[in-house]
């Protein structure tokens, strides 16, 4: 059940065909556009301080507002993911099997540090653990996905 | 077939819980590391040039490296809805609704155009299209989802 | 006594002009290099939650990193209004003035409310004014710059 | 001649202590308020295609427009610094030193390659250099500041 990342990416495509707006979807065209939605999102936190889980203090036009924003983000990160000839989903389900690997259950557990990685900017070092114990003197904080 | 969002958001609450990283996992700490994510991704763009849909000239390593960044943001994204209690897949199916309202095929196709629009900070203008005539003086380009 | 923005805008241009950089610097190439650094700005926040003013806790070694990052976002802001030939100085002066009108102390005091406001897309709306009194059923945050 | 960012600074505090929005200006919310800005300046962009330098085809209008946004992203850039107790101009000087350091003229003369560098996510590596050579297989591009 539930919507599947193919069903939107085709219904993207198709909405951008409809229009005759292929022209204007190129990759980089795109990424600032999904960066334009992602600043939409955080106006709509901005001014709030820290929220909690579950917005519970919010109004139901708020929470419906930033459902569109999350969306926008959503749709345009499936429709640069399209456009550059990458299966989302396959990438996806292929990082969660990378991160499971990088942040292993035994070290990570409640810890909020992380290595010093080494970063490679062009293939993730998913071989490396990033968590250690709280004992480390490294006060960065990790929870990364 | 393919991956939901459903099961994309299943896997990323039972890989928080695993790891006692809910404590981490506030609306804010999220969008944060969603923003983080898109600056990697935009990395991966900026000294290119425009590229062309496809991207027939990279490696497969970029490419990979490519995946991991959108995937990172997809799944900051998938993690962020959950947490602020919005459903959003349901939140997406609609906003393609409103999309569909707001830039009619007939008015858009192949207009790089948008009027000016009264921007309602709280809810979408979803009634009012959003797409006018190649005539117009407003050069404001205009493909939004 | 301090920088002036013309004299960053000028040590920048003298460093890409030695290395031979100003062909990767174009406007597009270098707006994505800004997101990518305000990603980097983001990363040092991200698992932090809310963090009083004056960073109390933060250790020397933090503070000097964000610092670092700090930096990169301005320089990058000054390389590409330079390259898109936009005078900052001039221009940041005159959008202080178009502030103070649009949010008259008088209206705007303690006021975390925002009128809707017609967001026209090519031109701000200097002349209406922006804050409501906390009477307003509008509950927007606003306080911006 | 011209404006320091310490008068943006003096300025950009007066404004919110006459308006009584200190209360409302955390790191974090400016972080955000910073995001949505940068958000607004991709958006000037995001259809565009690639841009020369100069914008010899934008009118006046736009680049106005421009202008103001870079303005935003500036001034929320510099009240961010001034809350979080970092001295901006005392950065960035610094941080262009490292630069210097960083991406030696020698090395990096019309290169866009780039060092696999050690990424630490608290100090900057600035006694690593970053450039290479041309010979070298490393595609990825850098020219960073």
């Amino acid at each position: 059940m539930g919507v599947t990342l193919e069903e939107l990416k085709k219904k993207m495509a198709d909405f951008a065909k409809e229009r005759d707006w292929d022209q204007f979807h190129s990759p980089r065209n795109l990424l600032l556009a999904l960066v334009g939605e992602v600043g939409e999102l955080s106006e709509v936190f901005q001014w709030k301080g820290e929220v909690p889980r579950g917005l519970p203090d919010w109004e139901e036009e708020e929470k419906q507002h930033l459902g569109e924003e999350l969306s926008d983000v959503l749709l345009y990160l499936i429709r640069l993911s399209d456009v550059c000839g990458i299966d989302l989903g396959k990438a996806v389900l292929r990082k969660l099997e990378l991160n499971a690997l990088k942040y292993p259950v035994n070290l990570c557990r409640g810890s909020s540090k992380k290595l010093k990685h080494i970063h490679n900017s062009t293939t993730a070092t998913a071989t490396s653990t990033s968590c250690i114990t709280n004992e480390s003197e490294n006060g960065v904080a990790n929870n990364g996905v």
